[in-house]
């Protein structure tokens, strides 16, 4: 029997009209059949949320061959969910997320709508793994990205993953990039993160803004800092958050 | 000078009118000074989702000694960020969100709001716990859980928890509940997620929907198993998620 190319799922939290997600799809199509099934407009920061309150729909917008792109009404969680059980025939060989226009790496994994799509990937037992670029504006280049992500979608397909982890890969704005930093998460915070924006007779309201404050800058395994060093980062990330180290001191407040 | 009263910051993603974050409140008043920021409807399912693209308005909607009450447009986690940026004069002793309406045990930790708030409180430095029953009805009774949120809290006060580490505590519905469980995220995943709502002329439409697989139910240090035996559970949760342990594995394609 003639084996089956590989099947690619991609998927972002900018929309499918976005930049960096056609940027994906014309970097990957070489390495397999592409199916995307993308949010209709901008989800960002809406992390690893699912639409409960409505139903979701979605549309086939453009077919070739090699490449079937699909949009939906709901989040990047709900489009891997829903083309897993909805449009594909078989279980995709790596679930792929962005370019995000927008840095993903610290704690903004929490955060990031991009690795709400891998999360999603991997809890389904598939390989994933999200890029993003620390530039948010619509246009960015994406040119110096290419030959990196072509390289590292082709070793997650040939060579998999661990169990229950996925990729966070994040790109600086720098041409030519230094190379690649397999990082850990960098320890940091967002601090004075509102802007007001008052409206007649009412200041209490508030636009999400401020500035992060990476901790650790000092350590050069700390993704942020190896962004701000110029070279891309792949931070692995566990979907097993329980901290099990954390297990027996709990337990002794009961004994 | 006077030690202050623990300061109690209390929100939730089931919204301010919610029954369990009622009960959450008046369970929680002889343990300090509570101020609650909770979002102004239902936002379940939005896991650390923030908002990016409206500004969030809050209002102060009642207040008496010891608890002040205020409701914003935003998310959970959207929350956490307000209050402390905009309400707050000093740093909250814990976070506490709750009382879910519904299970967040094993992977449902990445999807739950409830945990939005946990998560925003740990990334912030301070202690946080969220609560939730496995009993979605808008009247579920939590009275079996009184006295375990109240001794869970008060030791989160007095001994505070490891850094970066938060807790995810489930309630089985069961009268009386057997015992405390400190456990383990349960290994698993949502099947057939999807319910057909078709619209006339287009079929396309889904609810959000399926069941959860328990796949490693035999282990009863997994949360999910120790609800179904009637357990009360707590799950400690990493807000570090990298997983140090692929780092190398992954270093070496590049190689």
């Amino acid at each position: 029997m003639e084996k089956k190319r590989p099947l690619l799922l991609l998927s972002n939290d900018d929309g499918v009209m976005a930049k960096g997600l056609n940027v994906l799809i014309d970097i990957l199509r070489p390495l397999g059949d592409i199916v995307v099934m993308a949010p209709d407009g901008g989800r960002s920061g809406c992390a690893c949320g699912v639409t409960v309150s409505q139903p979701i729909h979605y549309q086939l917008i453009s077919e070739e061959p090699g490449v079937a792109i699909y949009k939906c009404t709901g989040m990047p969680v709900d489009c891997v969910k829903l083309a897993m059980h909805a449009v594909l025939d078989r279980t995709p060989d790596v679930v792929v997320s962005g370019i995000n226009h927008g840095d993903n790496s610290s704690i903004n994994v929490h955060y990031s709508g991009t690795m709400g799509v891998v999360i999603e990937g991997c809890l389904s037992g598939i390989p994933a793994v999200g890029f993003s670029l620390c530039d948010h504006h619509h246009d960015a280049s994406f040119e110096p990205l290419r030959s990196y992500i072509f390289d590292i979608v082709k070793n997650v397909i040939e060579k998999g993953l661990p169990a229950e982890v996925c990729l966070n890969v994040n790109f600086p704005v720098a041409d030519p990039i230094k190379g690649i930093k397999v990082c850990q998460q960098a320890k940091g915070y967002w601090n004075q993160e509102f802007d007001p924006c008052p409206r007649k007779f009412d200041d209490k309201y508030f636009w999400l803004a401020g500035s992060f404050i990476n901790t650790d800058a000092s350590n050069d395994k700390n993704d942020r800092t190896a962004l701000d060093n110029g070279y891309a980062t792949i931070t692995p990330v566990k979907v097993d958050v329980t901290a099990y180290e954390a297990i027996e001191q709990i337990e002794a407040w009961f004994i």
